[in-house]
């Protein structure tokens, strides 16, 4: 993988399911890219000692953080740290990308 | 610091440094904004042992990993593994400001 990179050349969708990709895999930290289109969701979850947080490029979306639910739209960095859970639903009518680093880099 | 954050609420400049603030700090990566005025430098630097990543916000600049320089605009994510040297420089009119995120998250 290049070390110049357009998330826009790995967006993409699926009808039943998040598009995942991965952009860039570190020793230390994993970069990848969600696109969920309107009404997807990706449900809440946790990593258990690996941060994570989320930018988002665009759309807009209801994230899930902990007991804390909030709108983010684009350009809104939305953190979730080790062990909370997370989850996020597109709450509008385009597409929601997002940029997502988890660190140390589990997939 | 909560884990919602607007970076733009950390956006500035100052005359004679980059601009940097911290985001959010967790215990496996620390995320920071970093604002470039036109001309001004980021010096190529290496973090031994961490990786780190520029997400281009706004403006513009010419990128150092390594060996390989390459201009870079809004949308573009910039890859320094760790140890490898790098550095940017604002080739725009307007402010660069760069989501930047180290891991292990060191200062």
């Amino acid at each position: 993988m290049g070390n110049f990179i357009d998330w826009r050349n790995h967006a993409g969708s699926q009808p039943e399911k998040v598009h995942k990709a991965t952009l860039w895999q570190g020793q230390h930290v994993m970069l990848g890219l969600n696109c969920l289109e309107p009404t997807q969701v990706q449900a809440v979850h946790a990593h258990a000692g690996a941060d994570k947080f989320y930018f988002v490029l665009e759309g807009e979306g209801r994230f899930t953080i902990a007991t804390e639910e909030r709108e983010a739209k684009a350009g809104m960095v939305v953190v979730a740290p080790a062990g909370i859970p997370h989850g996020v639903i597109n709450t509008g009518r385009e597409r929601l990308s997002l940029l997502v680093a988890i660190a140390p880099g589990i997939k």
